[in-house]
C-alpha cells in the first residue's frame, strides 16, 4: 500500500509536472501576478456569446497551451481530468471537447484544480496513463449569474465577499518515460508532485454565501493538519503552504483554527485568492476565489517560481466550498473541502 | 503500462467487489427489478423536506448499507468517489458528510456510477486504498425540478422522454487484503473488475432534452467499439452488455449506430432503463434514466445474478448525457459520455 497515515499517499515514483498554461482574463492581468501569466484574455467574452462559452474558450485555450508548453502530443495525454464552478460542469464539457481525450469529470467546486492533481497523480504512478492533462476554470460573470445576482442589478457586495477569477488553468502530468522524451525544460528545473493528502468534507455549519472563506477556513486546516501528522512533518518542511482562495478573512481564521491546535503556519503560509488581486489597486474586498483563482497562481506563478530554484518544496491546499444555488435557497449549510498537494523541485 | 489500446486499462490485480446497496423509491420497487432491490422508501421525500434532502437521505442509507453488506468497517475505507445530477453535486455532499471518509466528486452525469467504478478500481489496484466507496443516486423529483418543470405545472412529455430513477446505489470495490478478511460471501460468489474503458465526449449536436437517449447513444456506440478494438474481443466475449439509461429508442439508435459500422450487440445488449420499469404498468415512456437507473440495476439485480451465476462477464457501459439547464436555455448541444467496464465471476 503507497498510502501514509489516515488520509495521505506518498509517491514511490513521483509523477512529473510535465508543463503548465495559465489563461486570464483582464483584471487578472493587471494584478501583481499579471506578468507571470501565460496569456491574458482581454475581452471577457472570450469572443462568444455567453460568459459560459468564454468560460469553455479559456479552458480550451489553457488545454492547447499547455499541450505546447509541455512539449506533449494530444495522444500521449491519456486522460483529462477536469471541472469549474458551473452546474453540470457546464464549461468543461464544452472547453475540453473538441480535444477528443478520454475524460473524468470532477467537481470540488474551488478545490477542483487539487482533486485534478490527486486523481491524475495517481493515474501517472500507478501507470494506468503515461499523461494527463489536469484541467479547470472560473469566469466573474458566469459566477456572479450562477450563485448570486445577474451582474446587471449592480448590486452590492460586503466586505467578506470574494471575486472570482476569470482563467484557466492547467497542467499536464507525466510519467519518467514521457519526461524522458520531453526537450523543454531546462535541467534541474523539473517538479514532481510526491505526496497528496486527501480532504474529508468540513462543515462548520456557515450558510453565508458571501463569505465563502470562513466555509472553507475549517477544511483547508483540517487537511493541512492531516497532511502534517500523516507526513510526520510541521510547517518548516515546506517554503510555502499555499491555500486556494480563502481570501484575507478566511486566511485569518485559518490561523485561528490552526493555531487552537498548537500548529502556526502563518510564517509561511500565503492564499492564492490574497495573491492575485492587489487591494490598493483592484476593489474585489475579501481577495479573488473561484476555481480559477488557485489553478492560475500555481500554473502562472508558483510553478515559475518553483522552476527557477525560488521554492523547492510547497504544500499547495486548494479548498472548495460546495455551494449551491439550491442549498442556499433551502437554507442549508455550505460543507468545505481541501487537497493537499506535495509539490517538489528536483 | 496498465494501459490496454488507446482508451482501456486491463487490471493484473482486479479489484473485487466486496458488497454492493440498492436504496429506491416506490416506483422503482413496483417495477420489474423491485424483489432485487435491498431496501425500498416509500416516502418520496425520505422524511426530509425537500426533494433535494431526500436525495442525500437515500445516498446515505446506500452508504451505510454498503459497509454492513461488505462486512467492511467505515476506517477501512479509503475514499468514497461519487456524485449526483444536481448543480455542485448538493446530494451528494449533504449525503456523504457524515461518514468522513476522503472524499472525491465527480460528474459524469448519468454515467456517473461507470466513472466511480472507473476512479475506484484504479485506486485499489493502484495501492493507494485498500477500499473504496462508489456511489452515486438520483431523484425524480429532484431532476425534474432542476432539468425541466416543476411537478406541479404537470406538464407534459413527449414519448422520447425518459423518468429519472429515484435511487441510490452503492459498491465497494476492495483489494485482495481487504477481501481476505471478509466473511460475508459464499465461495465462488467473487466478482472482480478486470478492465476499464474510459469514455470520451462525444456530441452527435442533440439538442432536445427530452431525448436524451438519443444524446447518449452515440457515447455508448464509441465506448463499447473502443472496449471491443482495444481487448480486441467482439460482443460474444460478454454474457451482457448492459447500458445505462438509453431507454427504448436510445438502444434503437446504439443498434443503429455500432450496426452501420459491422457489429451487433443485439442479442446480449439490455439497458438498465429499459429493464427498471415495466411499459405495460409503469407509464414512463422512453424508460428509467438518472444517475440512480444504473447504479441501482448494478447493485440490486446484476451483481445479485453473477454472484448467482446467472451471468460470468458482463461490460457494464453507465451513459451520461452532459446537459445543464443553462447550456438547455443558450440553445447548446448535449454531450454525451460512457464508461465501460468490465466486471466477471471469479
Amino acid at each position: 500500500m503507497k498510502t501514509k497515515g489516515k488520509q495521505s499517499v506518498a509517491f514511490a515514483k513521483p509523477p512529473y509536472v510535465l508543463g503548465e498554461a495559465s489563461v486570464v482574463g483582464k483584471m487578472e492581468g493587471e494584478g501583481p501576478l499579471g506578468k507571470y501569466f501565460h496569456e491574458i484574455c482581454p475581452d471577457p467574452f472570450v469572443g462568444k456569446k455567453t460568459w459560459e462559452e468564454a468560460e469553455s474558450a479559456l479552458m480550451e485555450k489553457a488545454c492547447n497551451l499547455v499541450l505546447a508548453n509541455a512539449g506533449v502530443r494530444r495522444d500521449e495525454v491519456n486522460y483529462i481530468v477536469g471541472g469549474d464552478l458551473l452546474a453540470q460542469l457546464m464549461a468543461t464539457s464544452f472547453g475540453v471537447e473538441r480535444l477528443q481525450i478520454p475524460f473524468f469529470g470532477i467537481y470540488g467546486a474551488c478545490s477542483t484544480m487539487g482533486e485534478s492533481l490527486t486523481l491524475s497523480a495517481m493515474m501517472v504512478e500507478g501507470e494506468y496513463a503515461q499523461g494527463v492533462l489536469a484541467v479547470t476554470s472560473s469566469h466573474f460573470a458566469g459566477a456572479e449569474k450562477q450563485f448570486r445576482f445577474p451582474l446587471a442589478y449592480g448590486n452590492q457586495r460586503p466586505a467578506s465577499a470574494t471575486w472570482t477569477v476569470t482563467g484557466s488553468g492547467a497542467v499536464i502530468l507525466g510519467n519518467e518515460a514521457l519526461m524522458s522524451g520531453q526537450k523543454q525544460l531546462a535541467p534541474g528545473a523539473k517538479v514532481v508532485i510526491t505526496g497528496i493528502t486527501v480532504g474529508r468534507i468540513t462543515d462548520y455549519g456557515i450558510k453565508d454565501s458571501m463569505h465563502m472563506g470562513a466555509a472553507m477556513a475549517p477544511a483547508a486546516a483540517a487537511t493541512i493538519l492531516a497532511n502534517f501528522s500523516d507526513f510526520g512533518v510541521d510547517a518548516k518542511a515546506y517554503d510555502l503552504i499555499v491555500t486556494g482562495d480563502l481570501g484575507t478573512i478566511g486566511s485569518q481564521i485559518l490561523y485561528d483554527i490552526t493555531e487552537a491546535r498548537g500548529v502556526s503556519i502563518r510564517k509561511n503560509h500565503i492564499d492564492c485568492g490574497v495573491k492575485i488581486y492587489d487591494p490598493a489597486r483592484q476593489d474585489v474586498h475579501a481577495g479573488g476565489s473561484g476555481c480559477g483563482c488557485s489553478a492560475v497562481t500555481l500554473t502562472g506563478y508558483l510553478l515559475r517560481k518553483m522552476r527557477e530554484g525560488v521554492y523547492k518544496r510547497i504544500l499547495f491546499v486548494p479548498t472548495g466550498a460546495m455551494l449551491s444555488p439550491v442549498s442556499f435557497h433551502e437554507e442549508l449549510t455550505i460543507p468545505g473541502i481541501a487537497y493537499g498537494i506535495i509539490l517538489e523541485r528536483k
